[in-house]
């Protein structure tokens, strides 16, 4: 080793002992007489000092060190006169005997500290440098210890960690496949897991009964803000047992990392149909972290003459405690909010119930003191609170309404990122319309069972309404996982597919291996899937995820440091029987 | 929960105790009056009885079941008159009162026996029923196992697990590359990772100090048996330290795998440079489960009218102890696998030192008892010792030799895969030169560094010659494992380009962020890699890795149960910009 201690562990009890630390130079400061360096590596940073009476030569020496300079240093640790309470190993510094130059450096194009100077851009690009803030490091510690903590406890749990398959077959359904041409069998591709959804139920078909993965996963999407074109998966599955059982073992996963990880302990997780969710909170992922439920209010609203509420299909507001007060210009504001073209709503009402118990609101022309006095009724509304109301088609002014209640959430400080609210949420429907397509997807996959009590009748008569044996588990208004109880019957299969469209001739063509697996006595499995960066992110009160994974792409799907993707050779081209086509001729 | 109880786990103990197993039927045997059936699961087999006096009905049911079927099964556990001593709940059957058909099965189309009769073909087309087969399942829960171990053993050692990039830039350099064509960024392309080396290479750069991570990666080679596109690394990586201090830490790992998995300990693993291992054994991964050294005999050999070994660079052999008594036809069984296209050797000479202390050889024409009496004593031969000689071009004869030796070893049965014999291989040279390309290739990877003592003289006069900080764990003549010190300096990295016969341009354009991230300060680092299906084969004493995978590929590449590769859609090509170049057409 070319050290025997590292920046991070030195004590007031390893006074006058000889060490040797390696690491970089976080900061030089030349007081004329003698230098102090910061000495950084992972472990944390430790204080040396070199001093010209005690040796002119080394003083020199460290004059010439500069910023992230990597060194090899021996000395002897002694009590500081002036103490740093503010790190672990504050109360000492090194007194230089030996300077040893690993390595020169450059000057960072930004400075290397939790808050930089580096703009995105930069910083992508010199990842390797943006990776040495403390910050991101301690992300990626953090990431290393959460992944830790689940194999061991599903391990514990009698979970198997089994590999699957990164090259596989290419299924249109879904999201878009990335593809990998193959060389040996020209003109056929392969395609990278989406998710090894199929591959973790065949497992479940050989009896493997329980397994997980903390696997990366592939999707080919144009890339919204905070998406990735690759992301890690904990992928797990289970044999012999129902929807139950499923929500109870994995919330005993995500309790015991709260608590190892951060100390926190839950009671029961509260569980919320989708249909409630929608009902209250105008989201599938509500976030908990504050109240302000819906309040639907067509009986009180309709009938009084104000045609935007007497012709909409729902009216529906929230209540903002204590918000009777809000000023003319902070009123504006959220009608402006709504009205934003990512939220998509035509207007706001507001109804004030004042401190002196009148009530104020922007349809007074329409509605008496007695008339608003039924809205505070149904709110529950206390005197100084504000009610805010909207209308329109259902789904949507449920949409519209959640985008307003975690704006308001927000401006009242309700959304602390680490007071965390769980929810599971159930019974999603089964199958999504898709106007554009004229025809249904499956909500989540179409390997989903539906619930017993909707099958088959309502399948055939209104499948929308369908619920399916699904569920999401919500973290602060975020969708950290999902899954569901799978078919595991081979009819109930086809029957599914035939519900999304295809043929019978299609359905086997593209998943004929499971079908066929099926035939061969599939037992009752289930299972889920938690996205591991946006937990990670999740842990430590983030809301972006890229920090959370060391090297990542921008929104291009580019990697900025090693500028790829990029241009290959003829000869690889050739080797795979491949042609570019030029992108103006398409 | 469908079960309260695991098909492996009741005892007698439990007898009068009600229990619900779940399980897929192993096998019917109807004795007329009653029908024993074994249920097997994950976990074991338990034996089930229905007898016709207790429950008709249930007796007429269990008739109907079939191999394969999937059963939840209710009733008690009793103690079995005729105990099985073979299985663990060999002293308990289930008197069943309640069998429900979870699902049904067609007949497999072969035995879910360890030893079953389904040839590789259609074990693989259903490699989920393959799967099922215990002795496959084992090794997937070893592999579990050791991952496990691993993880945990290389975390309290205060290694990160740091996920690296699947979508990376493709480098000429090494093997073949599988390149994924980018839809966002058309006509180019990423690459999948053959290993992760440059990115572990940032990670030190960035301060990590200690990475690891198990991991996928991807050749795109022409597959010899049992190599598969996708393989799984255990890819470390360590800062500030020095070649010993790697070989210690792994050898810790390695060490600590054999102890709590097989209940094996070992002393320090022996070390062996690589002149040595090829000067001995012939081979850099020398299989030292057996001693056969060879014996250099340039000294006896020569000068004595036999023209072969005259003019041959190196005369050497090995000596087979108690074999003097090989008849003609196993010597000349001998001679001819020496000569096999795959050895390629001409001939094969044979010294028998008989038991009354004569010399029988095939060159007795050309060296008198005397003669012999020398060759002997230079084996340190004892009477009863067969001696074999072979000659030729110095690395030639002794890749020859060494498959001699291996398959001497094999017929004496000296090569039992559960006697583990580990060794390090160590000083590998640096560079290795390409009769076809008129060029040297880097033998390790080209960010190897060189041995100071051969650096930068020996690199400019003699470059074959240098010494590399390059290791190899070997076991039982197979490289688990291998790695090396790595430059971290600039212009020594440039030096090594060069050697390489890269211009500067193209070194630059392609490791150019590498190079970079050099320039900010890189510490010393070294690290390695083991291949974990193949240590996971070791492990289980087995020679193919492919039955350690849980979905592995053909010999082309292919999944045979998927059927991928396979052809995509004219949309999904026209989308990524590529048209296919019909195969007769090139």
């Amino acid at each position: 080793m070319l050290r025997t201690k590292t920046c991070g562990e030195l004590r007031i009890d390893d006074c006058n002992s000889k060490v040797t630390l390696c690491g970089w130079v976080q900061k030089v400061r030349d007081l004329g007489s003698m230098t102090f360096i910061d000495l950084r590596d992972r472990y944390g940073i430790t204080q040396l000092v070199c001093n010209v009476d005690t040796d002119k030569n080394l003083y020199e020496q460290s004059k010439t060190l500069s910023r992230e300079y990597v060194l090899q240093v021996t000395g002897t640790v002694r009590e500081r006169s002036n103490k740093n309470k503010n790190i672990p190993t504050g109360d000492i510094e090194i007194e230089v005997s030996q300077i040893n130059v690993l390595n020169t450096a450059k000057l960072p194009p930004f400075t290397i500290e939790d808050n930089t100077d580096g703009g995105d851009e930069l910083r992508m690009k010199y990842r390797y440098l943006d990776l040495r803030r403390p910050v991101i490091r301690k992300n990626l510690e953090q990431r290393h210890r959460l992944a830790q903590l689940i194999r061991n406890y599903l391990s514990d749990e009698n979970f198997l960690e089994i590999e699957t398959p990164f090259l596989i077959r290419s299924t249109p359904e879904g999201a878009r496949d990335f593809v990998v041409p193959s060389r040996m069998n020209p003109n056929q591709f392969y395609a990278l897991p989406q998710s090894p959804q199929q591959y973790k139920q065949l497992l479940m078909v050989s009896g493997f009964d329980r397994y997980f993965q903390i696997v990366k996963c592939f999707r080919d999407e144009d890339l919204r803000a905070d998406r990735q074109p690759e992301f890690t998966q904990i992928d797990c599955e289970m044999s012999f047992v129902e929807q139950e059982d499923v929500l109870n073992m994995f919330e005993g996963l995500i309790k015991h990392l709260f608590e190892k990880e951060k100390g926190i302990t839950f009671d029961k997780f509260p569980r919320m149909t989708w249909q409630d969710a929608m009902k209250y909170y105008g989201s599938d992922k509500p976030d908990l972290r504050f109240d302000m439920k819906f309040t639907e209010l067509n009986d009180v609203a309709k009938g009084k003459g104000f045609s935007v509420f007497d012709d909409a299909e729902l009216v529906v507001g929230i209540c903002a405690k204590g918000c009777a007060g809000y000023t003319r210009k902070q009123l504006d504001a959220l009608t402006e909010f709504v009205k934003r073209p990512q939220v998509g709503a035509k207007g706001l009402v507001y109804i004030k119930y004042n401190e002196d118990g009148t009530f104020k609101s922007s349809i007074d022309k329409f509605y008496s003191q007695e008339d608003l006095m039924k809205f505070a009724d149904k709110f529950g509304a206390d005197k100084g609170d504000l009610m805010l109301v909207m209308s329109g088609k259902t789904m949507q002014v449920r949409t519209q309404l959640c985008a307003l209640r975690l704006e308001m959430g927000t401006q009242l400080n309700l959304r602390d990122p680490f007071n965390y609210a769980v929810t599971w949420v159930t019974d999603f429907p089964l199958l999504e319309w898709n106007e554009e397509d004229q025809r249904f997807y499956a909500m989540h996959h179409p390997f989903t069972a539906p619930n017993p009590e909707d099958y088959p009748e309502m399948l055939d008569k209104d499948p929308g309404k369908v619920r399916a044996w699904a569920y999401d588990l919500v973290i602060n208004g975020t969708e950290v996982g999902g899954g569901s109880v799978r078919i595991h019957n081979r009819d109930m299969q086809m029957r599914m597919f035939e519900a999304l469209g295809f043929t019978k001739e299609a359905a086997l063509a593209q998943f004929g291996f499971l079908m066929g697996a099926f035939e061969y006595g599939a037992p009752p499995h289930a299972g889920l899937a938690f996205g591991f960066d946006r937990l990670c992110a999740i842990f430590a009160g983030a809301d972006s995820i890229r920090d959370f994974i060391a090297f990542p792409k921008n929104n291009s799907g580019r990697d900025l440091m090693s500028d790829s993707p990029n241009y290959i050779d003829q000869k690889q081209l050739d080797e795979l029987y491949l042609s570019l086509v030029p992108v103006e001729k398409q």
